[in-house]
């Protein structure tokens, strides 16, 4: 069975692959896996969803069917995720897939690129807009196949020392970011680093960078950095949402009976939807013990978006020109995230826009 | 064990109800069930939803647990779902919740309510806010469990004959409105219809009513009602997103094994994520159709949407000082909400307002 075939019938509804006759041992076979996460457990939000997805997979096949997570740096470093599962080191993962742009640029496309799509939007491309298959085109060269596994929203703009008043401040500026946004914010003067979760602190906290960016006020809150930078800006418009995968040796995945792949697919999914409500549920609370200490909240000026706007689509003309993967993805990518800004600015913004005015009236 | 303690455990990581010894037998038995869905099979998005939850229910046990769905009709009417499920007619169904706030109109958060959360919200709610375990609470006197499956999204507020100019033009207009809606439409003159989705159009053409929402673009257009009331308006402030339903009997599925009930619960999540990425998907080019067809889009006024805020917070408070199951769920049910919108307003909404912005200047 070609790969693509294998790619577009793994799930709902599937054939499946070839399995021998169904003896008992055979359709619910006993199987461990191993799950390297890119992240660290005190990350509730972030590793937990690994959890949340293996747990119910085992319930699922009665204990059959068991993938024991690891925290990123157990089995191996947050960022070495992708060639563990290539390599068959372990047999899947949750990272991030822009993680991996440095390998090649269209991998940004999986997670988020700067002003993408929001969640929901995302999630759309992925299950109904043939997203997914997209990206498990591409991951073919990487002897790996990908379910979405969780999202963020829209993330805050991060934690600067001194205010940003125009796209100038950004200028010379040393920014721990995340993704492909470091190769926008250049364009501006920035000079991104790349520095895991819990180095971040400690630099920003003796100067070594001038500004952080992470996530939200949830996971922000943890690793303090409130203390160090005082203005905390939004939104963060290279993550207007961010969405974490489930990834897995393609052979791994071929070899489960295919009720073991639907159990995968479903609980992946499920873990999906589970992440996304449980950072809704806990980001306002936190916003309001972070403004309690100090916190000052920021907008980004509208110049500064701009000038954010137009590097981020001089990057996407630049790249598309000399990378034909990147511009079939971000063609796809960019064509259905129109679409949906078409339609959301009609109900469901206005919808948003009348309920955050009534409540400021109290 | 109580009735509470099996709605906490029944997901995952649960002790899971007493079952027998494990022979195979009984831990994955042969099971047959029967879903009534409240949809009819043409609303492929609504309908569709059962199918893809029983499927992945199927796939997960080896087709040893198989449910098997019925549109609307087929086995009881739409609205007899929940009596259905708790006489044990069928094992479950998939139904919107606040069809039944006529028995009581607390069952309406377990959809919306005017000027409720949106769909993120409204999961955050569920899954992670306390809120599934209240409507579950709740449906302990109608033998029922309910697990989230499915949201619309915000939905539009529907097609009128005549431009409604400002709130007095609501009064005396026949509508078809759906949900708790109607009992906050009455107070601004409105006269409420129920019509099931095949007769509205005969209906409005007629002229028997002025107006009838149902949920968006994508099923709006496949009801045809643009051909007979030009004006679609926005936002449906009823209906700021409308999660559906799986119900359960509930003693059918505390018998269920708990490898099964776990793959239920799985699967509705599952099938709640798909719904919405669904409609989120199809929407936009069914907008662009209707209105090349000649739909005229357009927004509430300000004070329309003021007075009908006005009107929804009048009647919570006549119906908490009536109804104390209602005032519980409505307390619980709002805090939550002006919580979600506090930390909405930041991020997201600004980032949305940005993208917005920027896709209408091209």
């Amino acid at each position: 069975m070609k790969r693509r075939q294998f790619i577009k019938t793994a799930g709902i509804g599937a054939a499946g692959v070839a399995i021998a006759a169904p003896a008992i041992a055979q359709s619910a076979p006993e199987i461990k896996w191993r799950l390297t996460s890119s992240f660290p457990k005190s990350l509730d939000t972030l590793y937990g969803t690994a959890e949340t997805f293996a747990k119910a997979v085992a319930e699922a096949t009665d204990n059959k069917f068991q993938i024991q997570c690891f925290a990123a740096g157990e089995v191996v470093p947050a960022l070495q995720a992708l060639d563990a599962v290539q390599n068959n080191t372990v047999e899947c993962c949750h990272t991030a897939l822009y993680y991996f742009w440095g390998k090649d640029p269209t991998f940004a496309f999986g997670t988020t690129v700067p002003f993408g799509m929001n969640a929901r939007q995302q999630d759309a491309w992925f299950y109904h807009g043939g997203g997914n298959d997209l990206i498990n085109e591409f991951l073919k060269d990487y002897n790996a196949v990908a379910f979405p596994g969780g999202n963020t929203g829209t993330q805050m703009g991060g934690w600067f020392r001194k205010e940003i008043k125009s796209p100038k401040d950004l200028d010379g500026l040393k920014m721990r970011v995340g993704g492909f946004a470091g190769a926008v914010l250049t364009k501006l003067g920035v000079v991104p680093q790349l520095i895991a979760a819990g180095d971040i602190y400690p630099a920003l906290e003796k100067g070594t960078i001038d500004a952080a960016e992470w996530v939200g006020p949830y996971d922000d809150e943890k690793l303090g950095f409130n203390k160090v930078a005082p203005y905390y800006y939004f939104p963060g418009w290279w993550e207007g949402s961010a969405a974490l995968h489930f990834l897995f040796n393609q052979q791994k995945l071929a070899e489960l009976p295919k009720t073991y792949q639907s159990v995968v697919r479903t609980a992946a999914a499920m873990a999906n939807k589970d992440m996304q409500a449980k950072y809704d549920a806990v980001n306002p609370a936190a916003l309001k013990r972070l403004v309690a200490a100090g916190a000052q909240l920021k907008p980004f000026t509208q110049d500064t978006m701009e000038a954010c706007y137009k590097a981020a689509n001089e990057v996407y003309t630049e790249t598309s020109a000399k990378n034909e993967k990147f511009k079939k993805m971000h063609d796809a990518y960019m064509a259905f995230r129109n679409d949906q800004y078409l339609w959301w600015q009609v109900a469901e913004y206005n919808y948003d826009n009348f309920m955050i005015r009534a409540r400021a009236r109290g």
